[in-house]
């Protein structure tokens, strides 16, 4: 069976999760923590991050981007229906568009800084180094900035990148329900996004990976599992 | 005609150039500050970000990635020769997954660092938070690991993902040649990753980048156009 290896709390590996089970593609779940550098991760994948996804000859595609597009290529041609990047190649550019925005300028300027401070700092051994309290709080600033662009987002479009869901969705379910587990999101302000986050939430893909918790970190909020939030 | 919004020494929109070159598609090149958040280019492209290419409608497709998938997708199939993904599934996964490691990793771990040290910090007005002393010697510390790790796969490898040229080895090459400008890169022990670079900088596509200047930058070292370097 394909091996995914991911960190439970790490929203790269989450995105590819959910593509996994929107695409039907049952896979084992393999638990990586991969600031511990083992050599047998990095023997893998040299660069040391999640996701990594293992076919069955043991031959390793790394990290989001590469997997996302190798699964989206199965077949061998573009899919214009359904699939991670749907419509003609002006939507699929766009969807491409907020992946890049959430996996990146999103994680960059709030998930990565918000995770490492509050979590993956209790988690590492002996970690050093953890996000000052100024840096934290502009990591939230940003963070209310992305909130209502992805409100906007939500109200001018049945997904967010166009009339059909995309891996764009994926991506972003993954970075908010991270940062949902953290309790950073504040969901009063928000309603058309929060609109959209229920209809990801209520998705069996999202359902199965918000009802597991993670071993050393703290519990969620109690609104984070719940559809009616 | 398609246009290209870039700036000439931001190595994401060099790499798109490259394509572009490669693929043999003409476009009319546009600078733009990205750091001067102009409206007009900000509505562009929320993100403020080069490079965005905007179609001879005016539509954006906007970053690097969306461009190049956009690009490589030109006619609708899955391109198993020549363009930017060569060769089967599996070989555009590798190439993807280094697309990743030079336009992500390289770029955060030294060229975005160095880049801002070195030079967008004085084509900034009233530029503040440069990098300081430390950050500097961290990234050339990151960037010599990196020049091992290329001159290790230029010696494995006809080129840096397979036999043959990928958009991988076309953001390499971006990468590389934005710290050659600066005078960063000691090609005194990388035999192999030399001739690999000596063959880039051989074609038309890199050739024309380098004969450039940039108003406002110091001149470049004396080798950075030379390709007997």
């Amino acid at each position: 069976m394909i091996q995914l290896i991911h960190f439970r709390l790490c929203p790269k590996s989450r995105s590819i999760r959910l593509a996994l089970a929107e695409l039907r593609i049952d896979v084992e779940l393999k638990d990586e923590r991969p600031w511990e550098w083992r050599q047998e991760f990095v023997r893998l994948n040299p660069a040391g991050e999640v996701p990594v996804l293992v076919e069955e000859d043991g031959r390793p595609i790394c990290g989001a981007y590469a997997i996302s597009e190798y699964l989206a290529e199965a077949g061998g041609h573009v899919q214009e229906e359904g699939g991670l990047f749907p419509g003609d190649r002006e939507r699929r550019a766009e969807a491409r568009r907020l992946v890049d925005w959430f996996q990146g300028k999103l994680d960059r300027e709030a998930t990565e800084v918000l995770l490492e401070g509050r979590l993956y700092s209790r988690l590492k051994a002996g970690a050093s180094g953890a996000p000052d309290a100024e840096t934290l709080r502009n990591a939230r600033t940003n963070l209310r900035y992305h909130m209502r662009y992805l409100d906007h987002l939500s109200e001018e479009r049945d997904w967010l990148s166009g009339p059909e869901m995309s891996f764009a969705d994926l991506c972003a379910a993954s970075q908010i329900s991270c940062l949902d587990y953290l309790g950073e999101i504040d969901w009063s302000d928000q309603g058309f996004a929060r609109q959209w986050y229920a209809r990801m939430k209520s998705r069996p893909s999202l359902r199965a990976i918000l009802s597991e918790r993670v071993p050393g970190a703290p519990a969620p909020p109690a609104h984070y599992a719940d559809p009616d939030f």
